[in-house]
């Protein structure tokens, strides 16, 4: 399988604590050594940094893990590969333009038949299941606001609808993401995904995976409010808040802004 | 304005050499202080490198120059800013997908009036003119390959259309174009382009800007085409071809699949 680790803040934030922990899983503390990526927002432009090499021993990573690149929003992804082949074309975070945005789209899972899925515009590069699914899911929501409609991205009406094509994928297999346009940062959670908001008063956090530690208090200001999400906890002195399964959260600058269960799980259907 | 350089290769060959010559003009012996970019591919993935810091005190493009990433199509771009602000989402090379391949952008100079330009589904995430002709461009390939018929991308008609696209474009400002579908590179020159092929027997090459040299056949076979492509020549010992006006030359694995001068330039419009 995969990992997967998100952030959204309120201010421009650099990943370089939690990436260091998650690489050492990709390798080193954990299994996940098919390749690795990370996509930084800064507004709607992104920075990309991916490999196939195992992110333990990638010198790309660990220039990502010590270089302060800040944002507001992240996704990264540690690959174990099951579908596809280990190459830079299978390696998530995937990224399409979408209505002058930048989407992003990671996945943590596998799904049974994608290629069913039928797509409009957005081709695959790559043979994996998940970019199948990302490709389906923005051919959707170009359908769902094609014909002029003006697409109103702050409302719940639109993250509901979201909600439901992630459910509609859910069935195929186990389907853990973590996508974004830039603004928001979209997590549904099928198996395993757990969060924690950082605020003030900020303390001392320390990684499970590698021997460091960082005072928050130290790097922040009293306003300073940043979500990390992961497939598995980062950090062994915090209290971290595990997703349950068919839940949707909408993380918008580091709160969460919608947040819906599994209710609408068995209405949904494949398109 | 800004500097171009691109390669391609018949074997996978890294741009260290060629890269640290460029990046010098980034802010050390040239005035492209206003960020830089970098698309290598391997396969039809790519790894994408951009940073809107001058490439002269850039850390990532430091390590893009010492790493031996290896390509066979690579393309990179260092920007002196004039139409769009200094930021990550107008730094050069664009990169979107189309039928399956990444396609990969830069330009040197400056086009006006290209929001007059009719996009289809491609949308400019940025703001400079660009982006919205290599959307234009895209738009124009989709339009012309939809329903079903099939892309041939190997032979000359479609090379021509592509110069015939070029053509079109070029009377709006200054267009040198280096762009790539990840199985070609292609140049387009205006006003400014040269390159060279290297190929055996290898010889050692002085980069201008900087004092450094490479004895090539110590890093290759007998067999390996590489063909390097920039505004400015980069090496001082060597002789480059400079492009002329309205030149459009398709590189294939290092060699010359395809070459036309300017003559259909005068008829073609803008669509």
């Amino acid at each position: 399988m995969c990992e997967l680790l998100g952030m959204s803040a309120n201010v421009p934030t650099d990943l370089c604590f939690s990436f260091t922990g998650l690489l050492q899983r990709g390798g080193g503390t954990g299994p996940h050594r098919d390749g690795w990526g990370v996509v930084l927002y800064e507004g709607q432009g992104i920075r990309a940094f991916r490999d196939w090499a195992p992110s333990v021993s990638s010198e790309i990573a660990q220039l990502v893990s010590r270089l302060p690149m800040k944002s507001c929003i992240a996704i990264s992804h540690i690959r174990e590969a099951n579908v596809g082949a280990v190459n830079l074309e299978n390696t998530h975070p995937f990224v399409r333009e979408l209505f002058g945005r930048n989407w992003t789209f990671a996945h943590n899972g596998q799904l049974a038949d994608t290629h069913e899925l039928a797509l409009g515009d957005f081709t695959p590069v790559g043979s994996t299941d998940s970019e199948w699914a990302f490709c389906w899911l923005l051919a959707r929501i170009r359908e769902r606001f094609a014909c002029g409609d003006s697409l109103n991205c702050d409302e719940p009406a639109y993250w509901q609808q979201l909600h439901q094509w992630c459910n509609a994928l859910s069935p195929r297999g186990v389907a853990n993401f973590l996508f974004s346009d830039g603004r928001y940062l979209f997590a549904y959670c099928a198996t395993k995904l757990s969060w924690i908001t950082r605020r003030a008063p900020f303390g001392e956090a320390r990684l499970s995976d590698s021997d460091l530690a960082v005072d928050f208090g130290e790097h922040t200001t009293a306003n300073d409010i940043v979500t990390v999400i992961a497939t598995n906890p980062l950090t062994t002195n915090e209290t971290w808040h595990a997703m349950s399964a068919g839940e949707f959260i909408v993380f918008d600058r580091g709160e969460i802004a919608y947040r819906a269960g599994d209710t609408q799980r068995n209405n949904s259907q494949t398109q």
